[in-house]
């Protein structure tokens, strides 16, 4: 990356590397005519689903009324003035069966110890990532501390 | 918090003090009949409302086409096994003449080096906040290293 080019587009398979060392995202999804938007501990499953469990509420209405979803992950580095960013589009679906069964066996930490028996999977539609060398704009005109 | 209640809700107060603390965020939003989701740099100003600059694109066409967004921001600590999160809902806007110049005095860094000469506002109608305690289930399962 140079001065440039700040900005690097991510391969497939370099999103998918990142997707699976990550486990907190952000889901958006419709809700009536709403657009909301819910922070998500997920894992990918073996067939390249973000996989997450929900309790009865709100994220689980939402994504059964409209399946269209919105799912982004990021992290931003300061030390090394870089940041990256991983959306991905897709369909969500309530897992039943074997396969909400297999969700056991994915690291999945929900942030809030509650029970959660629903297994959700957004089978991904759309995938694409950036990585960023972070402007600092402001230091040109703020004063320094 | 006690193991009981490993959720706290975060008073208005503190979460327009954690918003002034961060700079980046994710905005939810409508374009046509789907759901986005973007990382946005952004800032509070002395109007409380989430601000932040864009080009010419999706993503401010997104909000100009339907005003309601959706606003995430949140911090993971793993050392001290906390997270919060921060949501907003709000109707979004493009400021106009002095309203958008008032912007240059913002502390607005973006994810990349590109001129970005429109400036969005975004009015807050909802916040709310939560910190909670990361559960950690699967270290009862898991084999430790």
């Amino acid at each position: 990356m140079t001065q440039e080019h700040p900005v690097t587009i991510l391969t497939e398979e370099e999103c998918w590397a990142r997707l699976r060392a990550e486990e907190f995202g952000r889901m958006a999804y419709h809700l009536a005519d709403e657009v909301h938007i819910t922070p998500v501990n997920f894992a990918v499953d073996d067939r390249r689903r973000l996989v997450f469990r929900t309790a009865e509420g709100s994220k689980l209405l939402g994504v059964v009324m409209n399946a269209d979803v919105a799912f982004e992950v990021d992290d931003v580095d300061e030390e090394n003035e870089r940041a990256w960013s991983i959306l991905a589009r897709g369909k969500a679906q309530i897992l039943e069966g074997a396969e909400a069964r297999d969700a056991d066996n994915l690291r999945l930490r929900p942030w809030i110890a509650t029970p959660k028996h629903n297994v959700v999977a957004i089978e991904v539609t759309e995938l694409s990532g950036r990585e960023f060398v972070l402007a600092r704009p402001w230091e040109h005109y703020l004063p320094q501390n």
